[in-house]
Parts: C-alpha cells; sequence; structure tokens
C-alpha cells in the first residue's frame, strides 16, 4: 500500500470494477488504457467464480500521457468498455482529495491515531472537520488547525442532532468516520452516505455486538479480544467488515485493561480501513468487501 | 512451559490452589515446603481482589529431598495449611502420568498433531486409545503404536455408541481429549469427567457457535478466522476457554480454503490446551480458566 | 493460495514474466490470450518502478478452451509477446505436477509436516525419494510409500556421498527440498539446480547465520525467536528468502525450548515456501524474491 | 501488566531480587512480608537452574498495614532476609513516580507515543523534560505542557552538547529514554546511567545494527522487519534487549514503506520497554534481560 500521498497525488488514477466474469475484461481494460497513453502502474483481480461469477478488478494508472481529457476518458471507457461488459465501474482520481468528517464523542484514540497520521502525510485526506457531542476534545482537534463542532446529543431529541451534524457537513464528506462515537445514526443518516460511513467496534465482530464488548469478553473468559472497522449500514454493527486485528489478553485482564489494551487494535484497524477507502481499495459486494491491498 | 518430559518426570510435583484471598498465603504454603524439604522452582499466583478476592495459585516443587512420603505430605499440608486457609488444592506428581483418550471423527490433522507430538516426548501423556466413529484413521493410528476403536453412532442409537465409548475409556481416562470429533457428548457423559474433557472448537468463540464455523465465517465476511480450545460443559461450545488463536484471511478465501488454513491453527491451540492440562497448569474458575503458563 | 490440487489439475496454467517496464505489456500479454481462448482466471503484477525499472506478473489461465496445442501456444507466445517485450518468460501447467526430492538429517519435524500435507493433497508434488544422511527416518517415510535412500555422509569423503545423492536424484527432481539437512553442499551441485533447491534455516535470517542457531539466539537474549526459508545459493544461508516466520520467547526459554518451539514455525515456513514454489508463485530477482500469493 | 496508575500510585511496592538460588527463599522472604503486615499482591520467580542457578524474584506488595516506616523495613529486609541469601535486591514505592528525561530527533512517532500514553495516565512517570538535537517537535512537545530544551549536536563538538544534557537533566532522570535520538552516547555518559537509558533500535536486533536498518533490510530482502527495544551499553545497538516485535513485508515495499510501516512497531515496542522500566519489571543479567509482565 504505498502511503506516498505527496507524489501520488497528481499523476494516480484508479479504476475499479465489478462485473460478471467472462473472458476477455482485462484484455479489453487493459487495451483501452494503453491506446489511450495510460500507464498502468497496479492491476489486482478478483473472480468469485471464473465460469458465472463475478469480477473485481482494481487498477491504478498514470495520467500525465493521457492522450484524452478527463471527462473524455470515462465517456470513451463508458462506450467502449464498460457498457460491453455490463460494468460497475468508477474512476477516481488522487489528485481529487476526500473530504473526510470525523465524528467522535469523549475517546480520542482513535481520533488521534487519524490525525496524527494525516499531520504526517500518511492519509490523503482533507479533513473538513471534527463534530463530537462532547466538549472533550476540542483542543486536541484544534491543535491540529481543525475546526471543532460540538453538537450535543439530547436524549429527547436525538433527530435535532442529527440533522445539526447533517447540515454542518452538507457536501463536506466523502467519508464519515466514526472514531469512537457512541450515538446510533439514522437509518436516513445511513442510507444518505452508502458505503461512505466506516465505524470502529471495539471487538471480534460478530462476536459481541453492541455494548460494553470489553465487559462482553471479560464475562466470557476470551484469551483474544478483537478490533473491527466496517461500513455502517442500518443495522447494528453488521455491515460489511473491512479489517479485523486481535491481541492476546489472559486472566489477568480485567475490564479495565482490556479497554486500555484494546485502545491499540482499535486505533490501527480503523487508520487501516480509512487509508483502504481514501486509496480506493475497497470494492462493497452484498455484505462483505474486497479490499485490494 | 518445560517440555522436557523425561527429566521432569520423576522428580517434579504441582500444587494448584484456589481460595479466599488473605494475607499469609504464600508465607504459609512456601514454608511448610520449605520445612518438609521441597524446593519450589516455580510459583505464579493470581488474584481476582486482593480484599476479599480469590486467590489461585500453582506451584512446582521438587520431591528428591522431601523429608515425607506422599501419603503423609498430603495429610500434613490439608491439616497445617489447606483448612487453614479454606483452600481447595490438589498435589499431581509428574511421574503419575495421565492416561488419556482421544476422540475422532474422520478429520486426521488434530489427532495427528497430538500423536506427533506425544511421539517426540512433547506430550507428558500416556494415551490409552483412539475412539473414532469412522474406520478412516485406523491405520494412521496403529503406526503410532497404539489401540484404535471403532464406535459407530447410528442415528437413531446415540446412547448406545456412547455407552459403549464408556465402557471402553473406563478408568483409560484422566483426560478426554475430542481432536475434531463430530458427535454431541450427553449431559451424563460430560458430568462424568468434569473439566477433563477437552474440545478443539474451528472458530473463535463465542462467534459462530455450532455447526460449519468455516461457512458461518465466510457467509459474515470476516478478515480473522480463529480457533478455540474449551473444557466440555453440557452446553454446547460454551465451556471454559483454554486457548484461541487466529490467523488472517481475506475476500479470495473459500470455505474450502478457510478449512484448510483453519487446520494449522486448530492443531495448535488444541496441543496447546492438551500440553497445559497435563501439566496442570489450568484452574477452572465458574465459566472461565485461569492458565498458568 | 488455492490448495485445491485436484481441481486445479487439470486445466490451470501459470505464465511468469520478467521483463523490462513499458506501456502496454498487460494489453498485449491479455489480448494474446483472449485470441486463443484462455481465460485468465488470477493475475498479480509488481514493477519496481514504472519509468524504467524491471516488471513482474503472474498469471494463471485456463486451458480448456484453448483454441491451439500447447507447443504452438508457447512458440506464438514466444513470436507475439515475448520477444517484443524482451521477456524472461515460462509457462507452467498444474496438470505437469512437479517431481520433488526431500533431502533430511535426523529431525523429523519438517519432513513429516511436508508429508503429512502431501498426503493430505495440499501439496501438488509427485515425492519421487526421501533421501538421508541416517537410517533414523526410514521407517516414518516408508509408511507414507516412498522410498528412502541412506546415504551416508563420511567426514573425509563428502564430495562421493554428494555424489551418490546426485546419481539417485538425476532427473528425478524439479525441486530439491532441504528439509533440515545438516549437510552443506557443494558449488557444483547448488548450481545444478539453481532456485530449485530450498532449506528452512531456523532463525530470522541474516541474524544467526550458520551453526546452532537457537544457541545463538539464546546467548544473545533475543525475545522473538524465527524461521527463514530460502533457495540454496553458494554462500551459506544467504539465498534468496522466499518466507519467514516468528515466535515470542521470554527469559524463560533455554536452548532446549527454543528448539522445541521453534520446530513449529519451520515447519509452516518451510510448507508455505515449498507451497508456493510448486504453484509457480515466486519469481528470483537478484539476491530476493518477488512471491505472488 | 498493571495500567491503572492513579489507584497502585500509593499503595504498591515492589521489590526485586537477584540472589544465588537455594532453598527457602521464597519462604523466608513470604514469611518476612507477612510479618511485617505487607500482602503480597503479585510474585514472579524464575531461577536459571534450581541446583546452583541464580533466582529472579519480583514481588509486589500493599503498603497500608505496614506495621513499621519504610526506611526500617529496608533495614530489617537486608538484616533478616537480603544478607543471609546474599541477595541482591530493590525495593520502590510506586508513588515515588520515576522522573523521566526524553531525547529526540526529529522523529516524532515514539516520542508522542510515549506523550500520549503519559497524559493518558498510561505511563506512571513525572516527565523532567525533552530535549532535542533539532527545533522541530518543540512546538509538540509544548503542547503537552512539557519544557523542550534544544541542545545542537556540533560536528566537531559533539563532547560539549553532551555536557550540555549532562547538566540539563542532572539529578531530573531516574530513566533517559532514546526516542528515535539518532546521537551516539559517549562511554562516560552512558556509564552514568547504568541500565537506566532506553533505545529504540528499528530492526529486530542482532539483524541489521548500525545505520539506516531499513535499507539494509530492503537490500537484504526480507520479509518481516523488526523492532527492539533495549538498555543502552558502551557497545552500539549491542545492550540487552527488553522487547522486540515484528511486522510482515513484501517484496513490494521500498525503504519508504519500510519506514513508514515500522513507526507502528517502533512506537509500540518502544512505550512497553519504558512502561516495564517504569513498574520495575525488568532485571539485566549480564547481557540479558529478565521481564516479568
Amino acid at each position: 500500500m504505498s502511503s506516498d500521498v505527496s507524489e501520488s497525488h497528481d499523476t494516480t488514477a484508479r479504476l475499479l470494477i465489478t462485473c460478471p466474469d467472462k473472458p476477455g475484461i482485462v484484455a479489453a481494460v487493459s487495451t483501452f488504457f494503453f491506446n489511450h497513453g495510460a500507464n498502468i502502474t497496479a492491476l489486482d483481480q478478483y473472480s468469485t467464480d471464473p465460469e458465472g461469477g463475478t469480477f473485481f478488478t482494481r487498477l491504478e494508472f498514470q495520467t500525465p500521457h493521457l492522450n484524452i481529457g478527463k471527462s473524455v476518458l470515462m465517456k470513451a471507457f463508458s462506450e467502449t468498455v464498460g457498457k460491453r461488459y455490463d460494468m460497475d465501474w468508477r474512476i477516481t482520481y488522487a489528485a481529487d482529495v476526500k473530504k473526510v468528517v470525523l465524528l467522535v464523542s469523549k475517546h480520542d484514540h482513535a481520533l488521534l491515531e487519524l490525525l496524527w497520521r494525516w499531520s504526517r502525510g500518511e492519509l490523503a485526506a482533507d479533513i473538513s472537520m471534527v463534530i463530537s457531542n462532547h466538549e472533550d476534545l476540542r483542543e486536541s482537534v484544534e491543535g491540529f488547525g481543525l475546526p471543532f463542532h460540538h453538537v450535543p446529543v439530547a436524549k429527547d431529541d436525538k433527530p435535532a442532532a442529527e440533522q445539526q451534524v447533517l447540515t454542518l457537513i452538507e457536501d463536506q464528506a466523502d467519508l464519515v468516520v466514526l472514531a469512537r462515537y457512541m450515538q446510533v445514526l439514522s437509518e436516513s443518516f445511513v442510507s444518505r452516505f452508502e458505503n461512505q460511513i466506516i465505524n470502529i467496534h471495539h471487538s471480534f465482530l460478530p462476536a459481541f455486538v453492541g455494548a460494553d464488548p470489553y465487559q462482553q469478553a471479560y464475562d466470557k473468559g476470551v484469551k483474544i479480544i478483537g478490533a473491527t472497522s466496517h461500513y455502517v449500514t442500518s443495522e447494528l454493527d453488521m455491515g460489511p467488515i473491512i479489517d479485523q486485528s486481535i491481541l492476546r489478553v489472559s486472566h489477568r485482564d480485567t475490564v479495565k485493561t482490556l479497554r486500555e489494551k484494546g485502545k491499540d487494535i482499535e486505533r490501527n484497524v480503523l487508520a487501516r480501513a480509512v487509508r483502504c477507502h481514501l486509496e480506493d481499495r475497497i470494492i462493497v459486494h452484498g455484505n462483505k468487501t474486497i479490499v485490494f491491498d
């Protein structure tokens, strides 16, 4: 996974394709790009079944020697290749840096991990703002030179708070990251950002769905704890899993030390998922993800 | 964890204690052993809470310079220390090698791992026999010089098969290992061998309880698969967890490759659990284990 | 990594290419195969530098609908694509199962791991024979129905033994695996099987080259031990690394327990390397490997 | 490992012992503490050899019910137990929080990890100051409310800079942490802080000693990179290893991505080592560490 944000900025583009698998797809795609002066610098593919399955591919190509403009390229690809193979496809340009909104409650570890990596150039994101239902992290966020918005959530009027969040992020979010945001989003909010909301859940899903997974893990006496990053769907903690990681624990761990130790995997697993999303490495297919990393 | 079976055979003994935590326990125990010429060579302890919690400890001591015999030692310990601190305790001698019965169905990987480690002296066990509901593995087992018993399980008369197993292992099992034995044992069988039956479940419990966990993992799209060794209780796949391990997988994995790859963690996780049990490293407390390794 | 030996047997072929990177390679290759009725079912590529670097790719394609024969395909590929892009390439057929010779001394763990996996269909190999400088493992090997040859190595006449090995394996080895074979092979032997000899070294190379790496690791007080599989070159333990794995250890470990524990990673790391080689997933480039897994 | 700094602050004390192994040590020590009203809440021990080896132990005990004062306790222990068993021992109190000085150059990741954990109460340290040979990290450090000192190192007068550092930290450092400080310390500096300087080296030592280990790892083509925390001795990168961790890499990684990815393990491995030191979990013995964690 390239982390060289600055260099890739200007010249790299990515193509993601989902389509019925049949012979000739790679030949058609690669010939198209060759004919138009785009050098393919990375290519990954996967098929659920070469005979009648679904085909997925991710290409990285360089745009400096393109012999046609962006919009013409899109049109030409659609006409020449996309329609012929019944493709669901999209082309994105690294130079069009994605706008990201971060939502957080009180825990700072997942948020700070993202902000650190971003400040060091490891995440190619244009962070629009951080929104929290608490004031606690204002100073940390503003220290990074980012806008911080406090949107308290009243128990008896959650929709109002959510509406306020929506108003704030209107057109400012290609990606919404829930960096330990402890509020459940409404179905309408979620459907507004399909496959564009990433959450970190502090357990090895599907074990320990819902509240206080470390307490659940402690009660069960597991010898390993986990963290899971996933796209948010209307069903709580059940969206397509992007990445998971684990940590060995023992009988000596209390709920408190589990929470403490778990932070380390939570922040790494969230950061990896966000990076993969920003670099267009993820295709959602049904309730699963294809991650080309 | 010592794997030097032959040398430890004759001279090592182990003491496991569970009791209410209060000051002076370690002093009382260690003074008792010092007074009787037993050199403590390993000591591990854990307390759920120093104030009013439960205290657990495991000692290894050497017996060559003991100034009293085994049975006198037991009696003296009970009188001098055990009763005073309201201890649940047991002393075992490495020289009294545990009798082990292995139950298996058709998959050979977990079984062979155990037999191989045993044949190299890594597991201090006296393997009485292998019992299977299929004939498939007879040759492999007999190649290790071990008795193999085929006890088919008729769908309409499972109790008969279980009774046959019970008759075979009567007095031959300090430990029963289900090395991918695909039959559910009855509550009466399980209660007969409390904390003496170890199972390997091919998932990261409590995720994917029950049948075909690899299919469940595939359907869910997890990025990590797991294996869990646990003591068997009357509730399916819910007994105290001894050890767990995991493996990263990806969208490329099929149910078939998950099964294939999972074998590697299943056999390691089972082997570690069996070794810990044989070396008296495990104390069961409620629905959890304390593992001193 | 597909482990489905039986199914892939008949229909899968693989193409490995190394060539100077320039635009159009993927288009040329994929169009060639499409034109000849070969469906590409896997494609992986890597370039050291898109501008003037070296390009590597591995394709898997299905042969049932090929409209030309094997030898014609090879010739056509060479004429149409290979020469034009100055390619170093090879096509192999899964149906042409590779002949493998295993060399071993006294330690059985690495050898048995390979034989087990092979016997379960996990390794698509035609194991010609096992050769050892000791008699110890004859029974184990013959139990798998394989020829075992004892070729003792006299200290004062190593060349004679090596010649005897060479005579035995003449034309029987597409791959030679040193499964803990404790003899150093001569430069002439090694050059006879360039990139066709895989060794397992029981350390995290380049740390602890040479004799008794576990003793070296113990003396140094490392907290992690490792194992490394690599192709054998004339320089001891310095050939291109294929795979590595590690295990956490502690101050409690003795040289003896390091040796014991290390076996588990040695056998896994060797098995993975052998599988990658058998499935033509490895390209050697200078002193490094590109592993498409 | 307890991370509950605030609660353990007042009441926990730790005893570390190194002495010749002989029967009766645990009995003597535990009886001593019991007699003086100190409840032992953790006990770990290790012996290189029960017959004539060296014995190490770490005890945690609670001080609220002590029937004698600190200095009397020390004297009494020395008289009653320490001398009798020829012990090298020390008792420390969690309430006497250790003073720590952090040295850093330009890379911020290791430093920020420590500051972040410290600010959340995960590291029981009294951080006196951060010293750097560059100005770059002043703002980050001062943002945590900590003094930052810039001590540039002139190529032709390193001793002067080192003297300046010494003057700054005089009496302010129970522990010096080199959080990617790219200057080699003189032998006299090192001997002034024996077993009190912790360094993070960005490789799996003893592989890749010295400059630019990621370049070395890249050139060698390893499949795993590592990080090592160790006490600093006069021999560069050769002091006793405290902790190590690794990360899988592949042929796709460049020196640049290795550096990027390596940061994650560097900061974790350093943070663990610092925590173990602060909690008196490490005994140095020859060129190795015993880490009771």
